[in-house]
């Protein structure tokens, strides 16, 4: 089989894995089961939790005669525990996979050594082909494995001078329909959207992820609001589908943690500016959704507030990683320099092993 | 001759017109004669004040003969005025010009009438080819001939939180070296360049446009400061090759006229912030550029202070004209949403004709 022929298999495996849900506790993950001449037999990828890892889900497809001696191409290294499904990699030896080619290893301590287990069975394993491009796939989910904390995305709507809204606090809308209807869909791709007391105080937010038309998207991220003043007892976001998790404590990074026990992976941080400017000066932003709308406006309500930062050298440093026109506005989208830059080192041990 | 070759004429007018300098009073011109037949016979353009204009330079390379009945295909419409040179109107009825195709008409009032003049001399003349494109050549010269004031280009570099620098003051580099070396392009594009009296005591700018070593460019700005305390005697800017401008006048439209009657037709303003926010508060700037570094950095350091706008509704409209990624940076160019639409305007106009 030629290394052409794998790498194609990871990148098929890499489209599967995009198939399945890109928030909650699982990572996407997609697998492609080859023959020993190389011919695809089987595909499989995770659908989200409860359902069978991608890996058992190409081996279901197999009778026990095809599956000896194969070669199993998957984006994520083979589990090593029992969660919902039993562990992948006992369910590769047991069918016989001679070969397995991973992108990237597992960070997961609970779920790591899929690639040791394996090799004690004599399986031949190469970690680290197509990390690059799964680890993108996979960053946020990566990102909050390593750190025991949701992935946290910052978005603020702001003028191109960084307000956030007028001197009488007047701010809907500053931008346009495209980079709402943009804002939502994030919103729907995360598993908790997460406020300060002033925001539900001031706006009164619904907190819910919807289309043009007002109506809710099928993906409902969970309400968090952060604040020591109370939500008022008919405030919209009651309404909304997922229960409510409201929380006095000024110690993010511990908010952070109970919420990922909780099984969010991906935190989507709409503000206000004064939330916003603690989780940035706290350093617990990982990735920046910018919206600038084609405005100016002048005065005090900043977008961003006080970060601690005295002189120039101290400046928190970005990655741009997009710049999109949204309608009139524009999108710009950054990655802490600091998060990017662990990433990558992942990424390397990823291909080294 | 076909209508497609009087657009591939003026097409090729266009081109010849971007050969001529971008500053100066005069705008860029370029003119194609073609035949009876639709072949080109000569090109001109205008090399800047003091030389021919681009109908002069073309018809001086035809003969009396050959010239006779031909069409002149010219980017702006022709002047009947006496300056340096000649009213083009009558070089082309005395050279016995048949039909005159132009672009755009000419604003400047002292100027204008060439068309009207060109058909009582029974030259069939047709005004609005191409009018989008030349415009867009044309923007600044049009907008600063239209309003009798330089065309205002605003310079910002900032966070992507919208400051300017960091809470001690330091801002040297916000932005990366292709962002700067960018800037001094704009510079030496522009005819004078504008900064505040706190800038030059804080900075002691040279306000001269360079290269990446330093070395200073062909075209320079005319150094004009704007601010009640004193030039100190010592400050780089005297070493500028042009002469300083030095004004104390808070009326900064008057201050525009003023460079006007000097001949500055596009002035680059860089700051700092409280100028910078007087020039958008009165209205008075046309485009932006706003170099935007991948950075954090709060604080009260802002680019723009207070506009004057209490409420969203009132606030500054731009059109955004251009995003590109600038190394690490973006910049985003826009243009004020009511000085855009009066050129559409003019351009409209110019097509009736």
């Amino acid at each position: 089989m030629t290394s052409q022929a794998i790498e194609d298999a990871m990148r098929r495996a890499l489209e599967l894995a995009e198939r399945g849900p890109a928030n909650g506790v699982n990572p996407q993950v997609g697998c492609v089961i080859l023959s020993p001449d190389g011919d695809i037999i089987a595909e499989g990828w995770h659908r989200g939790i409860g359902t069978p890892h991608a890996e058992v889900d190409a081996l279901s497809k197999l009778s026990p005669d095809s599956s000896r001696g194969a070669t199993a191409v998957v984006t994520l290294e083979p589990c090593n525990h029992l969660g919902h499904t039993g562990p992948c990699s006992e369910a590769l030896i047991a069918a016989g996979i001679a070969k397995v080619f991973y992108a990237v290893s597992d960070p997961n301590p609970a779920a790591s050594g899929g690639a040791e287990r394996l090799r004690q069975a004599s399986v031949e394993v190469t970690g680290g082909m197509l990390a690059d491009a799964v680890s993108e796939l996979l960053h946020p989910w990566l990102t909050a494995t390593r750190l025991g904390r949701p992935y946290v995305t910052l978005k603020w709507a702001s003028s191109l001078d960084g307000r956030a809204a007028a001197s009488d606090g007047t701010s809907q809308w500053i931008t346009g329909e495209t980079a709402r209807a943009h804002v939502h869909q994030q919103r729907a791709a995360a598993d908790a959207i997460i406020v300060g007391t002033g925001t539900v105080l001031a706006d009164d937010p619904s907190l819910t992820a919807r289309d043009a038309d007002g109506g809710l998207l099928a993906e409902q991220p969970v309400p968090v609001v952060i604040g020591k003043r109370a939500v008022p007892a008919g405030a919209r976001l009651h309404g909304h589908p997922k229960p409510l998790i409201a929380t006095a404590s000024r110690d993010l990074e511990t908010v952070l943690r109970g919420l990922y026990t909780r099984g969010i992976r991906h935190a989507f941080v709409e503000g206000g500016p004064t939330l916003a400017s603690a989780f940035v000066a706290a350093g617990l932003v990982d990735e920046y959704l910018m919206y600038l709308a084609p405005t100016l406006l002048g005065g005090p309500r900043l977008a961003l507030g006080d970060l601690g930062i005295g002189t120039l050298a101290q400046a928190r440093r970005l990655s741009i990683v997009g710049v999109e026109r949204l309608g009139e506005d524009i999108l710009v989208r950054a990655r802490d320099v600091d998060a990017f830059a662990s990433d990558r080192v992942d990424q390397q041990e990823g291909k080294e092993r």
